[in-house]
């Protein structure tokens, strides 16, 4: 029989363990982040009754679904977000959760783009919402909850963006251009790309509004300074529009909760440039960038909507959420080369090349893994130095070698493979404590 | 705009967050358990092409298969187990990977069975295996495995069942009947279900082996005891055949290896009568029932296999693995009562029912967050009551109670909510040592 070539789909991939390994620590610390804020972990089927999710997202997301008749003849999709099902989700089950309902998801989504750097046609998505409250508690929580993410994943120098939509659709409201909104918006977010020259003519001309409508919407999407700086300027040009005022009020409560709450101000900013989107957000706004890599975009961005399963029930639930971008910031750590090369998930090697002391080896093992050491043991009685080959070659830190006589002189000897440097240490099975001492008190190993 | 009704598709269904948290925890602690060997994490797409998945697993699975054609014209499938999809990895990437290669991955899977009780159309597998060595540790090592991984998720009264199939194909090529392994085999699954006088009558039927055949392959399936027995009694019923030899060497040696590694053989026995289907498995092969519950079916098989790719690639590529079934491990887990019915992952909540301290409630919260209690603050300031009836609902173990005059007095209230008891305890911002010692000493706060 001709063999069947071995290869992926077009805009899939395959995740190699060196690949995987930081993807899947990144998954962890999210979801224990999200847990130790009372979020809740869910699962929604990959596959939706189509209805579910045509017309939802926007005419690109509908063309892009992987849709197809089931052999039961139901016209089925893969979904192509995580907000939708959750919209489907709470609809269905909202009065067996009550609220407030606090749920993270992270899962893949399909969706058929046409392939290009970094855009696969299956990709994770890693989201957390709390739903069915429109307290500020909620808002300067999610701030919270970026905040304590992105430093447990170890990244220290980012900025969290806040806004509120509500700020400029005052504005809008006041002017007489609340019917213009989405035009609007969608030229205000090419400020930072075409400039203020253009956008301004973009707007006269796109949503039929005069010049010195554009020039207020412009002097507050420029609003620029500190915290204290924009919130002292702010009521001077939103005038006395209350939903503009209330939406100022709030950002500032927002902004002083994450500091109580021990976000550092450092890592906060007042833009009240940022519109994420048209329709969908109608509160508090976030965007995360990372100081060091700021042009790769937002890897953590979110916000609060008003309702999010009107579609599919008439219960209002409000909710704020916001999404980190597992994708962006891993291409952004291997870019700033923050991620190991390694493509084995425990510290300790253990050769096995005196074929008499298997059990040994074996048992040697089982000790470390009894107080967490990761340790793998080479199947195989070959040459030493063909084991190292592979122990260097996979990015284990340590080997811990013993043949014949180590193991009659009741000692071990633990090479650090990095630095190439050795050290003999007693051992039996019955007292491993001096090695899982010394195993305990390097580095690499008790951080895996 | 009539609402969408919000439904799942038949065969699926949502995780709630009370079975979703346990599903969790099993899949993070088994992440652990195989890392711990030095098996990495990998992953493959959901769909592949369509040749890579048909013909592979039986006519079932063909049939069952979620096929389609893609938007670009291609015959499409979603992967119905991680065994074909890990053959196509293997013989793609095995050049740069390297042998021996030790991988795991936990995915779901789809099959388009009529569903029944407890079955659905999309579940998770838990795969762990090791390719590109025959050597009896890599074997000796996957019990050890199975042991560990049990153990870890909290189950202590298991038994892990573990034989050798050479020992049956080379009783067979001795019969001269090799080439009627398989509807002998099939008729040996049925052994435990319909007794030795039907399944020798079928055996002699269907396969067409003689009565006396018949009767030296049952008495190897039979054969019965503790390991030492079983090994005693086994040449005299293998004869000289050197196959069936070699098994039986290679099988005592993998139980004895399991031994030397810390496996207690109170969890291991020596049972020639399994079998794990049809072609796939040629050496050792394992199955684990739960001691409290056997009739549920083995919770953790696996075996080895001579060659996993070969319809991919010509390099020959044996391999031993084996598979955590995870919605029948969580079946059993529920029917022995051993889950917990809490929806929320972090054990303590903290009402909000003085809106003068929002802020010392996120302050509170952050602090025991910090040193890893996970701590979940009410969003609105509503009645006291209102909030503990949701904390109780929750399943939160513990609520941190402080109105005004707990704050003016530098003290909290700690309610341990299952056993309706409080108690006062100092804290402030700055000093919040023995509120953390408290939390820190008892029981659920530091295991969830």
């Amino acid at each position: 029989m001709p063999l069947i070539q071995p290869r992926t789909l077009k805009g899939f991939r395959d995740y190699l363990p060196a690949a995987m390994i930081p993807r899947e620590r990144i998954m962890e610390t999210a979801r224990q982040t999200f847990r130790s804020f009372g979020f809740a972990p869910i699962d929604t089927p990959t596959l939706e009754h189509l209805e579910i999710l045509t017309g939802k997202g926007s005419e690109e997301t509908d063309r892009q679904l992987y849709q197809f008749i089931d052999a039961g003849k139901r016209p089925v999709g893969m979904r192509f977000d995580l907000t939708v099902p959750l919209a489907r989700f709470a609809a269905q089950h909202i009065g067996q959760l009550g609220t407030p309902f606090k749920r993270y998801q992270i899962a893949p989504v399909w969706r058929g783009e046409n392939p290009q750097a970094g855009r696969y046609r299956e990709f994770y998505q890693c989201d957390f919402d709390t739903i069915g409250t429109q307290s500020v508690l909620a808002d300067i929580e999610a701030v919270t909850v970026i905040d304590a993410l992105l430093r447990a994943i170890g990244i220290d120098a980012f900025t969290i963006s806040i806004n509120n939509r509500a700020i400029l659709s005052g504005l809008l409201e006041s002017l007489g251009l609340a019917d213009k909104t989405t035009p609007i918006l969608r030229s205000l977010d090419k400020l930072g790309k075409i400039g203020r020259e253009l956008t301004a003519k973009e707007m006269v001309e796109s949503a039929g509004i005069t010049a010195e409508q554009s020039e207020q919407v412009l002097r507050l999407a420029e609003c620029d300074g500190s915290a204290d700086e924009v919130f002292a300027m702010l009521p001077s040009i939103i005038g006395d529009n209350q939903t503009a005022q209330d939406g100022a009020t709030r950002l500032r409560e927002i902004y002083e909760g994450a500091v109580a709450s021990g976000v550092s101000p450092d890592r906060m900013t007042i833009d009240v440039s940022i519109a994420r989107g048209l329709d969908y957000y109608t509160g508090v706004i976030f965007e995360t960038t990372l100081d060091e890599l700021p042009s790769i975009g937002s890897v953590c961005s979110g916000g609060r909507y008003d309702n999010l399963a009107g579609l599919y029930t008439k219960e209002h639930l409000p909710g704020i959420g916001a999404s980190l971008g597992l994708d962006r910031l891993l291409a952004a750590l291997e870019t700033l080369q923050r991620l190991s090369s390694t493509s084995k998930p425990c510290p300790v090697f253990i050769p096995y090349f005196d074929k008499d002391h298997r059990d040994d080896y074996l048992r040697l093992a089982t000790n470390l893994r009894r107080v967490g050491i990761g340790t793998e043991v080479y199947p195989e009685p070959r040459k030493l130095k063909a084991q190292l080959k592979y122990a260097d070659a996979h990015g284990f830190a340590y080997a811990i070698i013993a043949g014949g006589d180590e193991w009659a002189g009741n000692r071990v000897q633990i090479k650090t493979l990095a630095e190439k440097t050795s050290q003999d240490i007693e051992y039996t099975h019955d007292a491993p404590e001096k090695l899982i001492a010394q195993l305990s008190s390097a580095g690499p190993a008790s951080t895996l």
